[in-house]
């Protein structure tokens, strides 16, 4: 069975990758970047699903990102933006864009496919119904195969890494479909960038706005929990 | 002024570096990787250069690369080579190897670049007196620009990220006369991957083998602390 290193964070995007991996018959490395974000509470979703779906490793990395700053995500005194309107998500890069974010940890997922044998590492970047964050796009993830090629033992040596992203091309509602089908309960994903002290989504913020899109495109309901009257905050998303 | 974020590692190749960056007239941000490297004396050299070029931030970042292993330098099952000739060094990677280590450095350099509105990020690598790493190869830091664009705000946006490497196609020995130039006091500088306790490099591993033989070539002697009886090691390198 090949070996994959699984970029999860406990969102509902990279826990359906973990889903499409593992139906695939990959050998899981799940990679998760503690990165001293706002809301921890992504590290025990991302425990949650690792152990559903039996990954053979799920190293918890710390990365101190907030030394950076410069993100809503990780400097405090930015403030989550939460009045974007649906339809205006993903025109402009947001401040909750975390500065080389992907670059760094496919960067260590990279790290860990060549001391763990992987020849694959798979994220969740998603182009269609995103924030508009750069390194989310197909060429970024071309790039950097071609980087990992001439970085590294196993691309000087062998055949190098493949970066795999099944959802790249995927609406948000077709991603959920695909995900509640290989049995993800998304009840135990958390994707709000501003939850509550109760862990609650708030409904606003642009994630949470992407994510309720979504469900409603698919057809079902949203089993996470929003604080209270948080839902009304939504309509349908028309950019595409 | 432009503003560059310069890879200190308090060797001699990246102190020289960042004397070449003073020189030139550029604010520097100093970018320190403490990954948990066996030679912890690397840290005090890179504190000693930053406050001899009057940088202006030197931030030491920690980064755990010994969660991934995988190299003599993060994993001290594995022993540091002490034995290869000096004219084989550089024909294959090494044990000393860190996977993905410059792809991961250069990342977190791109991070605090974007965050610091600095449009250059300097580094030390040299594909000349070099140990075989594949990260240190033109093509290799010519793939992470072309990454950078595609990847931040700052490459999306704007201009993107220039990566300097003045050290590129130098032998070690011009390096040195270059920095003597520009008033490095290399006695300032640890370069062994396995010093005693005292902080003496040990004359042995393939990093001393290499500055041995370029103060050699630059014709000054090397003011580094070396163990007892460890300098009689190195000839000269005749691979070139």
């Amino acid at each position: 069975m090949p070996a994959a290193v699984v970029l999860l964070s406990g969102g509902l995007d990279s826990t359906t990758v973990c889903a499409i991996a593992a139906s695939q018959g990959r050998t899981i490395h799940a990679l998760t970047l503690d990165y001293n974000q706002r809301h921890k509470g992504e590290l025990d979703a991302a425990r949650r699903a690792a152990r559903f779906f039996d990954v053979k490793e799920h190293l918890i990395f710390p990365i101190r990102l907030d030394l950076f700053g410069g993100s809503s995500l990780t400097d405090p005194t930015i403030p989550v933006e939460t009045s974007v309107p649906l339809e205006e998500i993903g025109q402009a890069i947001p401040t909750s864009y975390v500065p080389a974010r992907n670059t760094i940890f496919l960067s260590l997922a990279l790290a860990m496919a060549e001391t763990r044998g992987a020849s694959e590492i798979w994220l969740g970047v998603n182009s269609v119904d995103y924030s508009g964050y750069p390194d989310c796009r197909p060429e970024f993830i071309g790039a950097f195969e071609r980087l990992a090629r001439l970085a590294t033992k196993m691309g000087v040596e062998g055949e190098g890494i493949r970066v795999v992203t099944p959802l790249m091309s995927m609406s948000k509602g077709q991603i959920i479909r695909a995900g509640l089908s290989l049995g993800v309960d998304y009840s135990q994903t958390l994707t709000c960038y501003s939850p509550n002290a109760l862990g609650e989504a708030c409904g606003e913020c642009e994630s949470c706005r992407l994510r309720l899109a979504g469900f409603r495109e698919a057809g079902v309901p949203d089993p996470a929990a929003y604080a209270a009257g948080a839902r009304q905050q939504t309509k349908t998303r028309n950019n595409r």
